[in-house]
C-alpha cells in the first residue's frame, strides 16, 4: 500500500493506494473520523454500480455504518444541475446531515458530481473519493468538482477537498481498454510537465500499464497523483501554477466539444492536444524532442495523436475562444519547454493556435 | 452615510448604508477595485427591474463598466437550480471571466441566488449586494448563500463573501409596507439577541421605522448589519456563535412551509417563532418580560404573533423535524435569556415545542 498526503494546511488529506485496500475501508473511515452516526450517501454510476456497489455497501454497512447509494447514468452528461438535484433528493430522503458524508465511487464524472454536491449540500458536507478509473487518479486530488452548462464544460462548480481518496486498484480491472489508456493519458501528463524520469519509466512500461499490471499500475498513479498534489498545494485555487495541470487541455476541449462529448474520451482528446503544445513549443524555439517524445508516447499508448478530419477547423477555434482560457486576444498557453518542464505563456496568439490545429489534422 | 466592515480577515468588507449613495456606485466599485475590462452582471427581479434597475445600468456604463441584467421572476420560487441555470446562461453570453462581479439587485431572493450563482460561476467570482429591501440587510452579511430544494429551503448553497455591500434606502422607498413590516422583523431580532438597548429604541421608534424616515432607517439597518457582522465574524461557518441568528427561525421556517411559501413572509413567520422561542424562555425559568415586551413589539409593528388556526399542528411538526436544526430526538433551540441576549439549547426536546406551537395559536 502507497500513501500520500496532499498538503493544504487544515484542508490536507491522505491518499491511499493499493490492491485490495477496499477491504479495509472502515479501517480507513475510523482513521478520518467519519461518523457512524450520520448517514452517508455513495454516488455511483449505472456502470460501476452492478461492479463494485454491493461489496462496497456491504462493508460499510457490517461497519456500523448506515449508508444507501444513488446511482446515476453512466457518462459526462450526468454531470449536469438535473443529476445534482437528484442527488440532493437522496440525500435528503437517507436523511443525511451536517456531520453525514457523501462519497463518490466512479470515474471523474461521479468524482466531479458528487464533490459538487458535497460542496453544496447544506453549504459543504465531508467528501470521500473511491475511484474506480484512472483518469480520477487525476480528478480526485485537488478538489475541483463542478457540473456542466449545455454551453460550457466544469463552468458551474466549487473548490471542495475530499477528507481521504482511498484508490484501490482492483476496482480498476473491469475497466474497458479503451478507458484504460485514455485514463494512462493524464498519467503521462503528469510526467510531462513535472517528471523527466517517470517520463522515461512510462515510455519502458507501457505494456506492463496497459495489462494493469498491480505494482506498474500502483506506482504509476502513486506518482500521477504526487505530482499533481505538489502542484495543488503549491496554488490551490489555481492563481498561477496550478495552470501548467492544462497542459494539452485547451486543444483537448475544444475537440472534445466539437466531436460532440463521447466520441472523443478525455484522455484521448488531450493526448492529440498535447502533441499540439509540443508543436507549438518548437514554433516558440524549443527542441524537436519534445514532440518526438510526445508523440512516439502516446502512440505506444495506442492513443490518437492528429485531429480527425472531419472536425471542423472554425468550429474547434470558436470552442476554444469561449474556452476561460482564452482572454483579450492572446490565449493563456502550457507549452513545454523541455521533457518534464512546461512555461505558462501568456503571448499565444489564436492565429497561432489555429496554425496548430491545421498541422494536428495532418499528424500522420 | 454609515460605514461598517465584516471582519473575516482576507475576506473582510465594506457595507456602505445611506441616502443616495447609489449615485457614488462607481465610486465605490473603484475602491473595492472591480475591473472595467470584465463583463458585470446584474442579476434582479421583475418587480426590481422596472423600478431600479435602469438607474444602476446607466451609472455604471457612463462610469466605464460592460454591464448586462438577466432579470428573474420575483418571489421565492426563484431561488431554484433552474433560475440558476438561467444566470449561467446568462454569464456567459455575457462574456463573464475569472474577473468579473455578479450584483444581486434586490432582495434576499436575488441576493442569494446571485451569490449561488456568484460563488459557483467558474468556482467563484466576485460578488456584491445592492439590497433593496430592509430584509435584505440580513441576508447581505455573513456570505450564506443558496438555492432552494423542493423538499427543503436553503439546502443547496455556499458560503460566499460579497467584495461590498451598497445599501441605499432611497431604493427602499418603493416597498410595499407589509414587505417593510416583515423586513424589520429581522432588525428587532438582532435587538433581541444581542442589544437591549436597541430594542428599546425599536419599540420607541416604530412610526419613523414603519415611515422609512431616512434618519431612523439608516440607524436601524447600521445596528442590525452590525449586529450580524459581530457574530458572523466570530463564526463565519456557523459552527456555533452563529447560530444566535436562528432566533424564531425553528418555527418559523416550519411556517413557512406549511402555509405554503408566500402565505406567510418570512419575516412574520419568525416573528410568531420569536413569540415562541419567548414563551419557551418561560418553561425554561426565564421572565415573563421578555415574552411581553418581544410580543408587545411586534404588535406595534403590525406583525403577526399567533400561527393562524389553519395551519396544521402535526403538519408543523413534521417540517420542523426535517429542518436541518433537528438532530437525535431533541433539538437545537435558540432561546431569549433576557432582552438583548439569547443562548442555544441542546435539551429542548420535540414534545416541548409541539406545546408551544399549540400555544401559539391561542395567542391573542
Ligand atoms: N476535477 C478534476 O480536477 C478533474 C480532472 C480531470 C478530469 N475531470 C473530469 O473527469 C471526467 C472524466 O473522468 P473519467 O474518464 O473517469 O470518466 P467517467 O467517470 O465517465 O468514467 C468513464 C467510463 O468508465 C466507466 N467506469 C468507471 N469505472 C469503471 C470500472 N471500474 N469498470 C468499468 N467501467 C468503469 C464509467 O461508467 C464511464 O462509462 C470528466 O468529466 C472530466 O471533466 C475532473
Ligand atoms: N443569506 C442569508 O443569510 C439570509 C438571511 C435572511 C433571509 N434570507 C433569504 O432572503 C429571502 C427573503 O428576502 P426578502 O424578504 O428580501 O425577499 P424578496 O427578495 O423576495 O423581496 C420581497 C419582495 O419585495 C420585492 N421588492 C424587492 N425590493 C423592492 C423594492 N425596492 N421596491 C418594491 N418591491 C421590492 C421583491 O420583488 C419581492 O417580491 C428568503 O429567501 C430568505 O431565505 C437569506
Ligand atoms: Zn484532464
Ligand atoms: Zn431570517
Amino acid at each position: 500500500m502507497r500513501e500520500l498526503t496532499v498538503e493544504l494546511g487544515e484542508r490536507s488529506y491522505p491518499i491511499y493506494i493499493g490492491q485490495g485496500i477496499i477491504n479495509q475501508i472502515v479501517a480507513y473511515f475510523d482513521r478520518a473520523k467519519l461518523s457512524r452516526k450520520s448517514p452517508l450517501l455513495i454516488v455511483t454510476d449505472e456502470t460501476v454500480a452492478p461492479l463494485h456497489l454491493e461489496r462496497v455497501l456491504t462493508l460499510l454497512r457490517e461497519g456500523g455504518f448506515a449508508v444507501t447509494a444513488c446511482v446515476v447514468p453512466a457518462g459526462e452528461t450526468s454531470k449536469s444541475l438535473a443529476q445534482l438535484e437528484g442527488i440532493i433528493t437522496a440525500a435528503l430522503q437517507a436523511g443525511l446531515d451536517r456531520s453525514s458524508a457523501i462519497l463518490a465511487l466512479g470515474g471523474g464524472v461521479v468524482g466531479d458530481l458528487a464533490g459538487f454536491a458535497a460542496a453544496s449540500f447544506m453549504r459543504g458536507v465531508r467528501f470521500v473519493q473511491i475511484p474506480t478509473t484512472i483518469l480520477a487518479h487525476d480528478s480526485s486530488v485537488g478538489g475541483k468538482v463542478a457540473v456542466n452548462h449545455p454551453m460550457a464544460k466544469n463552468i458551474i462548480g466549487a473548490f471542495h477537498q475530499p477528507e481521504l481518496v482511498l484508490f484501490d486498484i482492483e476496482l480498476l480491472l473491469t475497466l474497458p481498454p479503451r478507458e484504460v489508456k485514455a485514463g494512462l493519458s493524464e498519467v503521462i501528463k503528469h510526467g510531462l510537465i513535472w517528471d523527466a524520469e517517470f517520463t522515461q519509466w512510462c515510455a519502458d512500461h507501457a505494456d506492463e500499464l496497459l495489462d494493469l499490471d498491480p505494482d506498474a499500475l500502483s506506482y504509476a498513479l502513486y506518482i500521477g497523483c504526487k505530482v499533481k498534489s505538489i502542484v495543488v498545494s503549491q496554488d490551490e485555487r489555481e492563481n498561477d501554477l496550478r495552470a501548467i495541470l492544462n497542459l494539452g487541455h485547451t486543444i483537448g476541449h475544444a475537440l472534445e466539444a466539437v466531436a460532440g462529448y463521447g466520441e472523443l474520451l478525455h484522455g484521448e482528446a488531450i493526448a492529440i492536444g498535447m502533441v499540439g503544445a509540443a508543436k507549438l513549443a518548437q514554433q516558440f524555439g524549443y527542441g524537436e524532442e519534445i514532440h518526438k517524445v510526445t508523440k512516439d508516447m502516446f502512440q505506444k499508448y495506442g492513443l490518437p495523436v492528429r485531429i480527425p478530419a472531419h472536425l471542423d477547423t472554425d468550429s474547434i477555434m470558436s470552442a476554444m475562444t469561449h474556452d476561460k482560457k482564452f482572454k483579450e486576444g492572446t490565449m493563456v498557453y502550457i507549452i513545454p519547454t523541455e521533457i518534464g518542464k512546461v512555461e505558462i505563456r501568456k503571448d499565444v496568439t489564436v492565429h497561432q493556435v489555429r496554425e496548430i490545429v491545421e498541422l494536428l489534422k495532418e499528424e500522420s
